[in-house]
């Protein structure tokens, strides 16, 4: 089965200590996409300006990407740049340049309206939840969110969590939404708010799920080096649900594994600016870090 | 076989957010020597004063801790009192009195001398040195330690590197050590120094070992309330040694599962305020978070 995505698709300008890279190709939704696509179909619902680059485009449809949703508007792609500090760890928002995006009205194509696997990637709650309401049937539905819509849109996001099956944030992302400091007590009050599956994401920690069967204690891959770990957590999700998708059987089988494919998807992320990494790695890259992480976690 | 285990013999006085809990058995050889109990002898190396809680000695002998090292000296035992935060992270110490301490000159009595497991639990390096010195040959010697030692007797501790085999530590202090934001590389440098064996307690995200057969990515135990994390990370180091001292095969067979040991003997401690809850514990509550650790990261 496919995976239909929406999310932002962007231009992110990233700057380490070590270097600077305008305008790579970005947003919560590419990454997403690109990750799933080494796993299942995908359907990628977005908008992008004129100026939006083709070899992006061409990027997209090397990965096998659908692109009838995604929408090419007169005005300027959204622009993002933000600098990391020299830990990789904390960064912070340079610019934010809305473009196309401020009005952005994500449509779904009618084939695209029975989508059974549906991935809200990080974008406003307002447009997930309209994404959602254009869907027939959706079989699993996850979404993923960040701390500016916990701040700016707490109401639309509480109200997303009663419609959704699998809610993925960080772990200050879940101390903010529920003024929790220990992570366990924190998933539960997530529980509460509607999602049966809760995914805290926590770096190169690794994430922890909550669900029907118990918790999981997901490993992150280890990387010696993190040239540029913008669109981990988008990776992380999209490989998942890309992984998902394909898989035989029900979530509650599958879903560790996925997460594990996540993880080693969002690993190769981090090794590159952008998608740089993420677009030359194979699927036999990808099994051989999966392999690599049964044997590191083995007791 | 049974392991020596040098460290502090302390009264602890812990204040949280919570409670407030004067002159509780503290100290890194109580916590490690007690962990190490659930799964072999114990030869204590320590000094206390003469105010020390006979109550407390009463509770090594319950677990059958050897006390033929423990010096009983006129004056006061070492009492560290410590304040946290709300988080149960950070925490700041309010005083240190050392007390006997000061002049501690650890002696190994004649019988132990052959030991074959050696845990050098925090506390100075020199003292560290002092008890290497007098032990004939030691088999596996490992040693911990803190940003104390680090910042005010780093030659001491660089040149105890190259004597032992394994080097237990948290992340923020083989940051400090090496200078290296990443762990991986951080882990890459202490090898270099010395041991070949080190193992990186993360806290609540778990730890990882780097070892001539490669890493290991192990767990935390999920803990839904942590009272009072004062002694976790020795009694990780104590469970873990105990467990190698009696388990059949080479080290590099036994060492992930002893970790998962002393990972589970730590969150036991995390649950009660110094060694409440821990001394509640049994070999049977044990193997039974061991189990379930096995079945939370099964993929």
């Amino acid at each position: 089965m496919s995976v239909l995505i929406v999310g932002s698709t962007a231009l992110d300008s990233i700057k380490t200590p070590k270097a600077e890279n305008p305008r790579l190709l970005g947003g919560s939704a590419s990454h997403a996409a690109v990750a799933a696509s080494f796993f299942s179909p995908v359907q990628l619902i977005g908008v992008v300006g004129e100026d939006f680059p083709k070899k992006y485009l061409a990027l997209y449809k090397k990965h096998k990407i659908d692109l009838t949703g995604l929408q090419i508007l007169p005005g300027k792609t959204f622009h993002w740049s933000g600098e990391y500090e020299l830990n990789m760890n904390n960064r912070r928002t340079l610019a934010t340049e809305l473009g196309v995006f401020e009005t952005f009205n994500p449509t779904l194509p009618k084939a695209q309206q029975n989508a059974k696997f549906v991935l809200l990637a990080n974008i406003a709650p307002a447009l997930q939840h309209h994404v959602l309401d254009q869907t027939i049937k959706p079989a699993f539905v996850v979404a993923d969110t960040m701390d500016l819509w916990l701040n700016i849109a707490l109401n639309d996001l509480i109200k997303l969590l009663k419609r959704i099956d699998g809610f993925v944030l960080n772990d200050s992302e879940a101390h903010q939404l529920t003024q929790e400091d220990n992570v366990f007590t924190a998933i539960k009050k997530i529980h509460k708010m509607g999602p049966k599956y809760v995914i805290i994401k926590k770096g190169s920690h690794g994430s922890i799920l909550s669900s029907p069967k118990g918790f999981f204690i997901c490993p992150a891959y280890p990387l010696h080096k993190v040239v540029d770990p913008t669109g981990a957590g988008d990776s992380f999700v999209g490989g998942m649900m890309g992984y998902l998708a394909t898989a035989k059987g029900s979530i509650d089988t599958n879903i560790r594994r996925a997460m594990i494919y996540g993880s080693v998807t969002a690993s190769f992320c981090c090794e590159g600016f952008g998608l740089n990494q993420t677009t030359k790695t194979s699927r036999n890259d990808i099994n051989r870090r999966v392999k690599e992480l049964e044997q590191l976690t083995k007791f």
